[in-house]
């Protein structure tokens, strides 16, 4: 049994038709997410950077970068989509094994898009069967690979982006097997890096190299046949323990899209219950700033170990702060990616109700609740208890809150007008005659 | 204690006036070697594929391949100068932790001395401080990171070109420390690869990725500061065990490079004894070929599982023959490229000696030994006893020795000529204003 090659036969044989379409919709969202995700980090400093360096040794600038008008080549487009996708940490998440799964692939497929033409059945069969791999490697190593230190979203990632361009690419049967050994042999990425941007660089890379891996097959550059199961390949090199079976069970019945989730607020996972607890608590009552006299939290004790933080000024500590969680929910009933600027922080109506925050830990309470008290000043009490947060997995985010989510963050980069083409083009990418169209559209004119 | 921050400070320190000059020359013979397994594999197929596969993607063509017209961006020829340096495994080794550590290094340096003004001694001194970090972070890493499978030749091998260039490019300490943590998350390649080109692909990608590292640094990409000692960092993440202490002890008191050696044959180190003794008798009694009735060899077991070989017809099985081992030596005296070719494997006299060489396991003859006795038409019998074979780090490769491996190698490149100028120019690469000049004299006329 070749995991390796198990995996190659189902790559090239699979097809969207036999797709269910509840699948098909989820790409769809993922889509949606991801998109809004790299167009909000497209002007980030991580970027900026990375262009300012790299720039003068990309090639013929044929490709585009999502919400950017620079044009680069296109494995280097990959890389910045890949980094602008993931540099606020807001792109989907899998509770599964924790990668951050459309990045690394649909990083490399739009910067292919923008420089080949690909029709949106074949982009969005490319996007499937690259994120129905990676996850399943994913799965293979998980927890022993995440638990040493890898970041699974670089090392898994390669797989699904190297994948998804040999698909487009039509790889053969022997050139697909070379090309994930190439993944295999590049995979890399450590979570020693959180908190840097080398962080955003992993799934940038995973999409850049997979994207290179795919065109060196393609041209006969030879690797190793056994990357995934050989006794020296990716599992036994980076996981403790693993289980390969994981890989090749199931394939074309059971589909990791439908484990996938995306967050609604740009910040750690353990303030969602706060903040979404607030925001019910703001539509129904809509409070004003001044008429709060005090809000008590009671949160699970991990949110005060890392979430702890007061007397804040900075844009960034706001995504450490349980209580600046609790204002902006309370304040404006919202928490995007501008409820996180350091405007956001010093806005007095928020910084007055953050004030008047308290938190406690609670060992009753788990790391998806949240107990929230607002007593106004008039005596008045109003509380909320927070089962299971918004964009858990059983508590997904609706196709209209993906939506609004993807306006907030699109605006950072193109005009409002432009966004709702983008978004609107992006809900039916599978019918698009070439994806380019939808690429281009993320310019800013 | 920071691992990373004391080797960061001490990259900046690092002068090469403190270098002893037994060192110095060390590395001058660490770069004659290089070069010559650079020009002699530059026209094999991995090159000619990866330039095929990428060639399309590269930047402006600023850069020098060593031993090609080609031109490249010098990210993509630092590529291409680690693919041929290493892909007739013919390239330095060392025995404390199994790198060829010159590779790395050297690939990133020459592509950016051929794109940018560095004098020799500025070279030097980059390339020196570049082997020894390098060299004491897989000794930190080594037994257990290699025995899992990592390929320490790109793992460890990244960290030295990054250092190397980031000297170059006068990096500050801050940067430096990002330098060598983009290293950290960066570092790959596995040991399942061995037997393809992918095996070549990883000094390429460390020298690549390493220049590239040290670009994003210089920039200001922020990386982790603890990539290597961090709880997720390098060691941690790739090493069941490790000893950082072999990255900090002895920094500018002893000298990794005094333990490099190199192959006097290309083919798997357990032939060595064997050819080294055929030819030590072919040279003191100048056999015909038609003299010789009967070879009879005493190798170590181990020879016999790994190079026993007959009926070959391919010089790559060559590589895999005790008995084409002995025959070269004693039929030609040499066992350079020429040897290992098809039409070598097919020469007449050669297969005739070949047809009469007989091999036996002796549990009593280690690795490093070879017994071989030579029986004569006329009777006459000659014996030798190999006790430590040649290129061994006690009996290394003289200089003459070295120059012969170069010429024997840069004429696949380059006229004898022009080969003879490298070699010289080499000797003295401290000293030249400009090593863009001695970049220059590797390109075919």
């Amino acid at each position: 049994m070749s995991e390796t090659k198990t995996l190659a036969d189902w790559v090239l044989s699979s097809r969207i038709e036999h797709v269910p379409a509840d699948v098909r919709h989820e790409a769809r969202r993922a889509l949606v997410n991801y998109l809004g995700c790299a167009l909000g980090g497209s002007h980030d400093e991580a970027v900026d950077t990375a262009i300012r360096a790299l720039g003068p040794y990309c090639g013929a600038p044929t490709a585009a970068i999502l919400g950017r008008a620079d044009r680069l080549d296109p494995l280097h487009a990959a890389l910045m989509n890949g980094i602008s996708s993931h540099v606020y940490d807001f792109d989907d998440t899998t509770p599964k094994n924790y990668m951050h799964p459309t990045s690394p692939v649909a990083s490399a497929l739009f910067a292919y898009a923008s420089a080949n033409p690909v029709s949106g059945h074949d982009f969005m069969q490319a996007f499937i069967t690259g994120f129905e791999a990676e996850m399943r490697i994913g799965n293979a190593v998980y927890p022993a690979h995440y638990d040493v230190g890898w970041h699974i979203t670089g090392t898994a990632g390669i797989f699904g982006a190297a994948i998804a361009i040999g698909k487009l690419l039509g790889l053969t049967r022997q050139q697909m097997i070379w090309n994930i050994g190439l993944a295999a042999t590049q995979a890399a990425g450590i979570r020693e890096m959180f908190g840097s941007m080398a962080k955003s660089l992993h799934p940038g890379r995973a999409a850049q190299n997979g994207y290179e891996g795919a065109l060196l097959a393609q041209a006969g550059f030879t690797a190793g046949e056994h990357g995934l199961e050989g006794p020296r390949g990716f599992a036994a090199v980076q996981a403790a323990t693993y289980d390969l079976s994981k890989i090749t069970t199931g394939l074309d019945t059971e589909y990791e899209l439908r484990a996938n989730t995306y967050k609604p607020f740009p910040c750690g996972i353990v303030n969602h219950p706060t903040i979404d607890g607030s925001i019910q608590l703001h539509d129904e009552h809509h409070f004003t700033p001044r008429s709060i006299a005090a809000v008590r939290l009671r949160v699970a004790p991990l949110v005060m170990d890392l979430c702890n933080q007061t007397n804040i000024t900075k844009g960034l500590q706001g995504k450490f702060s349980v209580y600046h969680g609790a204002a902006i929910g309370l304040v404006r009933g919202k928490a995007g990616i501008q409820e996180y600027t350091d405007a956001a922080v010093n806005d007095p109506a928020i910084k007055s109700v953050r004030e008047h925050t308290t938190a406690s830990g609670d060992p009753s309470i788990t790391e998806d609740q949240a107990h929230i008290e607002v007593e106004l000043t008039t005596g008045e009490k109003f509380t909320r208890f927070v089962e299971k947060s918004l964009g858990n997995i059983h508590r997904p985010l609706s196709d209209a809150q993906l939506d609004s989510k993807f306006r907030d963050q699109a605006i950072l980069a193109i005009s409002s007008v432009q966004a709702e083409t983008v978004l609107s083009q992006c809900w039916k990418i599978d019918e698009l005659e070439n994806v380019a169209s939808l690429v281009a559209l993320t310019t800013p004119r």
